[in-house]
């Protein structure tokens, strides 16, 4: 991972609304982790055709990565 | 995400009934903020041909938000 | 949902198995208050090219479904 | 369900082993109850072309009944 | 299931690697005792074009299983 | 597997950040070890078609990787 940023020191939040954005970027910075080469994370970008399966796929992992952070906080 | 309304003040509901409903507008929620432009959420809308597909991998991100949520009231 | 019956006052059952029979109700109310038109659904019915992927991915939310309900329930 | 047969009356099991025999059974009791009609189960059989993709979605589905009866038996 | 010798006799492992080669096994396992036609096994094999979709589902039902292992083991 | 080497002591991470880190190696070492042919592990990688569902599959499978991990760590 060329960004070794800290990005995520903890998995407690405020409320549960930010839970879910932290959820949403757990599952983007997962992406950003396996495929690194922007250029090819550009040309995946126009894959409409399975857009909506794609969109619940992803709905899908942030569901999963706020169960974790749920739990953490013990909303 | 344009929309910075707070919508999710606690996972804590009345009965389980309201957990499902809540269980729904989060995967809802997600498909939003991670799909932001409203003309190509609209675009996707027609793809009917996998539309069993898409609504049972829907019901699946509902039933794993709902297990979140269970957990938090105890049901 | 234009379905504004109370139909689940309680995950707890009397047997496992009547969590199972709940899980199943679980999984297909979400169905319905997903897609509310019944005209679609009536469409969706035969696609049956897929029909062994979609009954193993109904039965994956059987699954997460009823592992919740058994969590309430301690079996 | 024609089947009102009581197969479930406990998650409990003796061995490990068997519980994964349990999970098994559970997850193909799922398939025999949203999908009723014999008939139309085995025309999906043949469908050998997503066979593999079959088999490990059913593993998955197999995979989560077991945890919940590993839960309930506190393994 | 033909093979009826005791594989499983315990979720517990002397080290979470252990867990990790126990999930896969219960991965196998699992795809077994679902197509237990050897000759139909080995028909399903050369299905390469969806092999990464494979091994990523497949690395998902391990994911699931060693999260029941890791519960049990209160690594 | 031929790598016989110890990859995983411990579930136990420093930071949360950390965790993930660990929720990807463990979801690396599983296709490692499923397809352990090098030469087919290369066939596979140019598959871009379905490039973007199976970098959400993969979030997936570290979802849930990471979600033990949480567990064990109480974060």
């Amino acid at each position: 991972m060329a960004n070794s940023d800290i990005w995520l020191d903890s998995l407690i939040t405020k409320t549960p609304q930010e839970g879910r954005a932290l959820a949403i970027i757990m599952a983007r910075k997962t992406i950003g982790a396996i495929q690194t080469d922007p250029e090819k994370r550009k040309q995946m970008r126009p894959e409409y055709a399975d857009a909506t399966a794609l969109l619940i796929s992803s709905a899908q992992v942030v569901a999963i990565e706020f169960q974790t952070i749920a739990q953490a906080n013990t909303y």
